[in-house]
């Protein structure tokens, strides 16, 4: 299947914001247009055909052939662009071949990743005297809803759309399943010159040919700049994956959010972001073997921090990839070992006595043995093992990697490395105790 | 589909071996038709149907509804067992619904498991006219080739069998797909006073009605004592699995079959062996930390054997489990702890240098790693990491677990835990370095 982006507009509202064409405008350091060119690739569509007007050349000389993208883009002008953007779906038929269905976008609307994924699959069923139309009807988190199309739903269907219907129950999220019907339907609608795609869609609407696919989920039309920042921060917040710890959500990743924000426009790799991660946790190390516990704990905090980062850019910014998880989780587990002996030897050398080396040497084997149950389970049973649903009670135990390094900050800044090693010893063991006991009802 | 198995027959010749009927004589502790009910339900078959004849009380006494096999068992009882085994495979005709296919096999030929599986998967293609018959051209490979059925086999088709053809290029494995086709055969056959299987078969051959499927493993017709530990002994060869280290097939493999062979026919569970060898290394860690490394390092070589016996006999006795994966993965990784822990306490007891601390720690933290790149890249990628195949030249590192046991049994044979310790830390770090280098090609 091939999809159709719409970018002839002039895009006037977010213009003065930024000195260049809007499907150009970067968010999270990635134009619009190519990230729905890099979401659709994700969701198996590698054919695009992108519909120039008012910034053309630039568009054109930004994305090229695709080949960089991974995907095939060819690009139809549209002369007539002021008229409306029905005009430009129109355009489209050049390149249709009959019965084909095509997705219609807008080139600047962006939605969550997974409205994409399934409305391609909703795609499937559509018939060919139909077209499907993404709505929304959750109309309480709907941004800047004055300005959305309103819809009129009956059912499944759609009865009709506009800006200002006086009663309607969803709103257009401008994505489509696009089929002959809709092109037909904007000839006709042309010939009485309406030239909005709303035009014609209205008039599929009347003859209950426009089904609704409703959306769950946030989207946004990045129109100005108030629309910019909030989808920003919803593209932010959908960085964050299911698996984190108690620590990681109410702390690092506030902060980490942040610094992945600050560094998505630049050209920076998230494998050199781990690697500054490891290297923190290694100043963090030298600082408690050195006796300054409140450094050494400042850092490993703030290398728990950017531990995260690595993995917010690679998905902001469609760079994650296998050998960057690989190398994360075995460098973090050096970061571990490292820092515990680092505690370790800073306790020794003031003591010598050999329970801090008995103590250092339980937390040291500790360390590991959260991810090492966690990857075997996900090895063995084809799924992630999830701390927050899998692990019952022992859930509130702070011995995943944000816990860990969370009691090693406060060994550091409260001068207590002692006890921090003890109970990074007990927890450890403690929680591989207990998901031993779980595991045999889960497997 | 279906199962029929023929149970019928005496089974004279091993009988004096086994006071039992053929069908269920144990192999490495499960019955014969038992082992083969097990391998078909493993491939999705869950109803089967037991020809029974000369010993039916006994045989149904034992296997009852097939409820505790997870699969439902019928009998059906042949009168006229004595007259031949067509006459068995003919007795099905009561319980056949029209259309139907069905696997055809002897309860006393046993195969690899992945014959089985190729064999049914085939099973799908089977023209309603005709008949799949499992077939072997390895002709050096098969065992008491005098007493086999002979087929002259055209291409994918048998165009005669029996057992005294001059001219012959495969032998029959008694494993077949029946049809509506077979039946009428066995009818035509019975009228004629033929009353071996083979007969029926024979005169399917003539009208090209025999699709051939030539097997790719070994498969035994157990039928006296000489083949009976041949099967035994290839049964015991399948039990290795394909990613095992150096030392461990070519040192462990031999010891630990030997002691799946004698534990089989007992009642002792995979789990229990686990622990028992986590239990070896748990006394080789204290003979280490109490200063007798020789018989440290003969518990730990005897508890590396003992590690490898709990998942033989989980897969001869098909009572392979996730969860016990995961116990043994953890508690190996316990039992290297201690053991690392025990030889670092002995060095340091003798010398208290920093050096025993140092080195110790390496070791310490060196243990886990190869697991948790295993773990992790099976994970990510889901399919499982094979050192032999994915290694490159660090597979000759003996840095797997095998191969760390065996340098930790030479050092404490030889009295040189320092550098056993040293090796160990240099090897697995160097491992993981190699991995991470070699893992950015294979993902």
């Amino acid at each position: 299947m091939k999809a159709v982006l719409l970018a002839a507009g002039e895009g006037r509202r977010l213009r003065p914001n930024f000195n260049r064409p809007k499907p150009l405008v970067p968010l999270l350091g990635i134009p619009l247009i190519t990230r729905n060119i890099l979401t659709l690739r994700k969701h198996g569509i590698k054919e695009i055909v992108v519909i120039i007007g008012c910034y053309g050349q630039e568009i054109k000389a930004h994305l090229g052939t695709g080949e960089k993208l991974g995907v095939k883009i060819r690009y139809i002008h549209n002369p007539d662009w002021r008229l409306g953007n029905g005009m430009s779906a129109y355009a489209f038929r050049k390149d249709y071949r009959p019965g084909e269905k095509f997705i219609l976008m807008m080139a600047d609307h962006i939605f969550q990743p997974n409205i994409l994924q399934s409305f391609i699959a909703a795609a499937k069923k559509v018939k060919e005297n139909e077209i499907l139309l993404a709505a929304d009807r959750q109309l309480e988190t709907v941004h800047d809803l004055d300005e959305c199309t309103k819809i009129k739903a009956e059912q499944e269907y759609a009865r009709q759309l506009g800006k200002n219907l006086p009663h309607f129950n969803a709103v257009d999220c401008g994505l489509f399943v696009g089929t002959s019907a809709l092109l037909n339907s904007l000839s006709n609608a042309i010939a009485l010159k309406q030239y909005a795609l709303t035009d014609a869609v209205n008039m599929l609407a009347k003859s209950r040919q426009v089904r609704l696919h409703f959306v769950k989920g946030c989207w946004v039309d990045v129109d100005d700049q108030a629309s910019y920042k909030h989808c920003e921060k919803l593209l932010l917040q959908s960085l964050v994956p299911p698996k984190d710890g108690f620590i990681s959500r109410v702390l690092n990743r506030k902060l980490s959010l942040r610094i992945t924000k600050l560094l998505a426009p630049t050209g920076i790799k998230p494998n050199q972001i781990t690697l500054c991660s490891f290297l923190l946790t290694l100043a963090a190390a030298a600082f408690f073997a050195g006796g300054y516990p409140l450094c050494g704990g400042l850092l490993a905090q703030l290398s728990s921090i950017v531990d995260g980062v690595d993995g917010e850019i690679a998905r902001a910014k469609f760079l994650s990839s296998n050998y960057g998880g690989l190398l994360d989780g075995i460098l973090d587990r050096y970061g571990d070992f490292l820092l515990i002996m680092g505690m370790t030897y800073g306790w020794y050398s003031v003591t010598t006595g050999g329970v801090a080396l008995l103590v250092g040497a339980a937390a040291l084997i500790g360390a590991p043995m959260s991810m090492l149950f966690k990857e075997k389970f996900h090895a063995l049973m084809g799924k992630p093992y999830i701390p927050e649903t899998h692990d019952g009670l022992c859930r509130y135990l702070p011995a995943n990697r944000d816990g860990r390094l969370f009691i090693i900050m406060l060994g550091g800044i409260l001068n207590l490395v002692p006890a921090a090693l003890v109970l990074l010893a007990v927890i450890t063991h403690l929680q591989t105790a207990f998901r031993l006991c779980y595991a045999r009802h889960l497997m």
